[in-house]
């Protein structure tokens, strides 16, 4: 960390800081410069945040050095990490492809889903049963019930499934029916449902919040893993600006940062980023040639039925058209040899 | 809600959209215009989503008209709702203090902060027993031991308290210890903690999201109603705007607008908003000037050894000059009279 | 356009909005709802706003239901526009590389830099000569002389050049001596400069504002074709967000979008969407998987020694192993037939 | 400025780099951390930016520690800069209020205007004559007719006028008519016209850009400065963010902040930040108890007629209550004495 003095910083302040530095068991190294000291800080600062030195008399700002994660960190693992659900592989060299409907809305329309999807080369069944929606006036999912449903989808259909948790007192409820736990973009932050599934048994796919930094989506990671569960797979579906044309807007950068400083999977969701049917092919192969390694999508039998977010849902065909084109990006992206890749991506 | 057609929609869309219309009891009414044809929907749209609309074939957006809260509307309720609690009034003619350390460190620092900011004429203590850190390995509060401490220090300097609460299980919890629920922003749309608090018998201080619209934020606190706790408190706290130089961004234009929008209290946290223990008074002023009925604000004892935030905690010196800076604001808005203010900003 | 009522809105109101309407050679359509009256305008609004109704007593709001943008609708056009520069045709079949230094430094820096480019694949050289830069005490470029370097360096190495314009009395000038005028994205609104090149005789690029949404880019493009000249390259360089990790948050939505609602070419410019060359390759292609239709990037023979962006310039040979994963990606996006490409995003 | 170095950093790279620094006639002082090698640098960087840095192999990043602006700085100068237009005071002990119409559209609208205004107790005047809109199909404005009007006007009431150029060739015509030269926010990085105006002799008003950072503003001024034009009076107009129901957000930390970091004069222009006549009152209030020394409004005498921005504008008697709102306030901030609010807020 480094510590930058006011202009008007007195020695008796200057000294008070460094003293505070070394009772922290710091190393402090004093630069005076032209027109403001700094000091350096040397050692582990494991807890010792920014605001503690902004708070005192005679410090305009500290700047933090290091990233604040760790286990999250490429630092930490610097090999790809692998999370492996049955045959299924996410962080492989295989694009996974993630769908179905936003909403579960009956055992017909989950199960028709299922099908449609598994014959398109969807490896994974999404379904929401537990909704958080903006109005509490609006469809909420149908709970435990749907649930099952998705379960008997996933089963019938030969896929695992997946779907959000947004209670931590429903962890348990919600690992007995799926194989991925879904942490929404509404509750990136919500720490006590970050903790309850850093106790699950399940792999977690997190969502980055409509207005997160990369950082804040690697700390929310980093909360999972803090508590033992390292299988966390993150999800990219666009953050919140000052366009309305789209829904949200899909942060490619953010991918392919994420693919270097991290070594958990990188996957997109280019349904809620875009919020129009007609943009998640193209968005979602730019995911991909960012360096996405899978792609979730909304896929519905009938949008035009939708309970909701239809508006954004793709039909089985639409789905079916989607992965070939993603797979032709996927085999481009894939024909650098892992090695080019690394070499150019991360360093 | 308006229907607006795609130029090519075919007239057997058209159909099928008004008779889809009729078959949720509502009246379709169909206007020809030279580029695109509309559909104007008249009825109780109760449930149905502008994004139910746009999923279907020939329809290229569906525009709502009216706002989806209702509870919190002034159109339910004209009159500014006021909340009780023992002597304090939120939403009365007294702006109202909020005042203590952001997390609860001991009954010592809790006792002597509850005192100071008692005499400097605070009359809600706040603090924090639990703590959403954006680190896992950061101070996380001390929990209910910290609700003790903060009871004990209100009951001492007799002030009611505000805490905030993280988990929907932890809500019975706080409630035997506080005298006010405290959502923070990063919970805002954290649902099922909405609905927890929705069935207190406590008011609720709901925090905007850092991203949240004023739309939003009315229908989180139209969960709290919709579940019969009608005791709710709207605090502004800031956005994330792509600013750096403050922490967030007081947003004024919010507070006077929720203040003619919603009947509800609405109270500001120049705190959180600036980060900057020296924007602190000048912005909680700006937040009265604008509509404010009441200021949180963090007071720390001795801000330079705080365990969070100590960047922009005021000492209890600071904030006695900060109440009597609010005052002369809040004296020069009341010199108005209500009904001056009422036919100039409500309407 | 639909206006909203207030729900006091009076009889007379209504009567001489309606009474404007007509007034304007507009047919009303009024339609009384359970708690509002909408009205339908149907008829040619050429020049009338929605903030013109909205100031008048008794509206809500108006909400418009037609694009603004007319020349550079797809309504307008429905092809593809192509512009072809001697050899180089944007918006064609191919993709289209840009590429150059940030700031022309020296005769022998743009020559060397124009030979290599031209050797990794690169077809137009860009370079600035008038450079805008956030600090007057910034390198403000060499002006006309870097002109001379640019137009020399280009004919030397057989390809066309663009470089940027920020004075509406420079048009002529800088028109002597490159092909492309380019309209930087500070620049975006700045109207006078905008009509100034939609006299010139040179096809412009258009960067998207920092800040700009979809709507107000291609309003500033129907600036310049307004003013008559037709040769418009939209190029989208990121936008503004609260993520700071990044220089810019490169949209792929807006180009996906953008390349459906305008006829004309859409390209991207990684190097300051990420403002890291780290990211500049997969963020490259990801605006190609998205429908970009050319690219341009930063390339300095020596990236660190560069006067300005050294951190987001790659070099020559960085370039070259860019342009290879470009090229796969485009034949990916290629081997889908234009007519499959063109029903399913365009539609 | 301080350079962090990668991890992988060689000792070959942190000697080139500290070679580089030595070149340059600054004084490395390299502090060897346990994660990361950083580098303070001591002296004079006129002209070195971070980006330099970044692009040399090994490092990191480069963090700047000083503000980038001189001139406008309150290092450069300790007291309040004082603007005087005849009998008016920018940057005095009263707040100055600006108001007029957003266009001028004919000799009786603007005329009509200055004396309600005026007798409202408005100080200067202000009219749009060149006006820079998102449209080129919207109304333009007069041009040097609308300057003739307002010169008229002006005159005739005995009030300075303010009015925007958009074309530097324009500033010298606009500079004959009026007495403050109007930047607006789109052409805050128009840096052609910033140097234009730096050689006029009129005081400028800049407005703050709609994406742009307090930092940025300022470095616009000081190009203006740098020029030698010292008259600069900055204005706060609301920054774009996500929220869509005003059209902007006031920025008070900006303005509180802004009072600190510079000596220049800060007002306020209520009426873009919210775009809504109702809300111009409550958030030029707010401006005022933040800081600024004056808000600038738009007011026309039959906004329902008016040609742009009607939606915001006020009426002269709605002025006339603003500005008994307004003085309260003022009031309230001037009980202060300067010196305790030199104290408490600049320091």
């Amino acid at each position: 960390m480094i510590i930058v003095l006011q202009k008007e910083a007195t020695a008796i302040q200057l000294d008070d800081i460094v003293n505070r530095i070394k009772r922290y068991g710091l190393e402090p190294h004093v630069i005076v410069g032209v027109a403001r000291t700094v000091i350096g800080l040397v050692g582990d600062k494991n807890g010792l945040e920014p605001s503690y030195f902004e708070g005192l008399p005679g410090v305009e700002k500290a700047v933090p050095i290091m990233a604040p994660y760790k286990l999250t960190s490429r630092d930490a693992k610097v090999e790809d990490s692998i999370i492996q659900i049955g045959d299924v592989i996410i962080g492989g060299d295989q694009i996974v492809y993630l769908a179905g409907p936003c909403a579960i809305e009956s055992r017909e329309q989950i199960t028709e889903t299922a099908y449609a999807v598994r014959a398109a080369g969807a490896s994974i069944l999404r379904g929401g049963a537990f909704k958080p929606r903006t109005s509490p006036y609006s469809f909420q999912g149908l709970g435990e019930q749907g649930l099952e449903y998705l379960a008997e989808a996933g089963q019938a259909a030969g896929m695992p499934t997946i779907s959000e948790v947004i209670n931590p007192s429903d962890v348990e409820l919600v690992s007995q029916y799926v194989d991925i736990l879904q942490i929404g973009a509404r509750n990136m932050q919500n720490f006590s449902l970050l903790r309850q599934v850093g106790h699950a048994h399940k792999p977690v796919m997190l969502k980055r919040g409509l207005s997160a930094t990369i950082e804040e989506w690697l700390m929310a990671a980093e909360y999972i893993m803090s508590e033992g569960n390292y299988q966390v797979v993150l999800c990219e579906r666009g953050i919140r600006t000052f366009e309305t044309a789209t829904r949200n807007t899909l942060d490619v950068g953010a991918i392919a940062l994420a693919r270097q400083l991290t070594h958990l999977p990188v996957i997109a969701d280019p349904s809620h980023a875009t919020g129009r049917s007609e943009l998640v092919v193209p968005v979602g192969c730019a995911a991909i040639a960012a360096g996405a390694q899978g792609v979730m999508v909304e896929v519905h039998p009938n949008p035009d039925t939708a309970l909701s977010d239809g508006a954004q849902s793709l039909t089985p065909s639409q789905f079916a058209e989607m992965i070939v084109a993603c797979e032709r990006i996927a085999g481009a992206v894939a024909s650098d040899t892992a090695d080019d890749w690394r070499k150019r991506n991360v360093g």
